[in-house]
């Protein structure tokens, strides 16, 4: 049974993980007969209300702890885990992997990534296991492996200004349909758009769906 | 299109919504062409830290805020909505749906309903349109009906103290395994055990997706 890590950042779309895009890659890895590691860093997060999308002033939340809520408590802290502990790694998106996993979201091209995240990022693609990355979280790989010099291909859809900085951290950007993938075969990369293009949960599952059948496959 | 309601009642299997039942509920939805209507009572909720399992003393969320993070924002105040402007309700479950839709999990059969939650269903009922509920939701409408002399047929599953309770309000209950649902014809409920007694997401997937099946066959 392949293990799969997914890396959470919390636990809604403004201040961590896309909720709708974790579940539905939980739902089509559990279809696919694969066994899921979750995980999560062990850190404090911003907290936004979702009603108003109005920051929460002063109001701090665990990431690790409401990762947890997605996990039904099933989860561990990105510390303890290493590459070899999977066959492969998934991250959806949600502002959580631009404000938590990294700070891509407030500094753009010059962020910094959290140490565990770009740690394991680069163990499974120097192992040459399978990566993907939906939504935002694409903005992670290209920071890591562009300083790495490795030129991932990846896309966030087809955002000029988010495409923009993620050419300019290295990577190569490819405009992609909500509905698809890009798969870079070089480094096992395969990203898809979501809910940056997704107007309903429809289509964000469609292109999500068809990332875990690419990365399964890359597996065999 | 059919416009269905989804009453969500937080963010979390301990102390709101459970995730995976209510996306999977709206990606279901979705794709069978209906549009939903999220709502959620304006009100205080205790919170549970998922990752132990234990409550967080003196931590207070808002039930709406939360259940916004599920609903990407796109939720209203329960007391803002009728049964005229729906064609359908569905109930995810979680311990939301027993401690903040009613208080079920504190005091079982004696338990009170939220009186917009109480309203909503009684007047879905009475119109004769379709209301559906998954987990431990199915406890709400026994409540409900049950003080209503309308005995509904539902389920929880197969725990029999849980099912004692149902049963001691005024509902039948009865037993259904966790891929299947079970159907009240003459009160036109759909109800399904979901992670009462789901092992893994597939298998709250299969029932839950068979409930929302059932639910918009009805509406024809």
């Amino acid at each position: 049974m392949a293990k799969i890590g997914i890396i959470l950042s919390g636990c809604g779309v403004y201040d961590g993980s896309e909720i709708h895009e974790a579940v539905i890659t939980l739902l089509a890895l559990d279809r696919a007969g694969a066994e899921v590691v979750m995980m999560a860093p062990n850190m404090e997060q911003a907290v936004v209300n979702h009603l108003t999308g109005e920051p929460v002033e002063g109001a701090i939340r665990n990431v690790l702890e409401e990762s947890a809520r997605i996990a039904r408590g099933n989860i561990s802290d990105i510390a303890a885990v290493n590459a070899a502990d999977l066959d492969a790694l998934f991250i959806p998106g949600g502002f959580g992997a631009a404000k938590n996993l990294c700070d891509f979201a407030f500094k753009g091209s010059d962020c910094d990534v959290h140490p565990d995240v770009a740690r394991l990022i680069q163990d499974i693609v120097a192992a040459k296991k399978p990566l993907a990355a939906v939504c935002i979280a694409p903005a992670l790989i290209a920071k890591i492996l562009g300083d790495d010099k490795l030129n991932p291909q990846v896309t966030i859809g087809t955002d000029a200004e988010t495409a923009g900085a993620l050419s300019s951290m290295g990577a190569t950007h490819l405009s992609c349909p909500v509905n698809e993938f890009i798969i870079d075969k070089e480094n096992k990369i395969i990203t898809s758009p979501a809910y940056m293009l997704a107007g309903s949960i429809s289509e964000a599952a469609e292109g999500i769906e068809k990332t875990v059948d690419a990365l399964m496959e890359m597996l065999d």
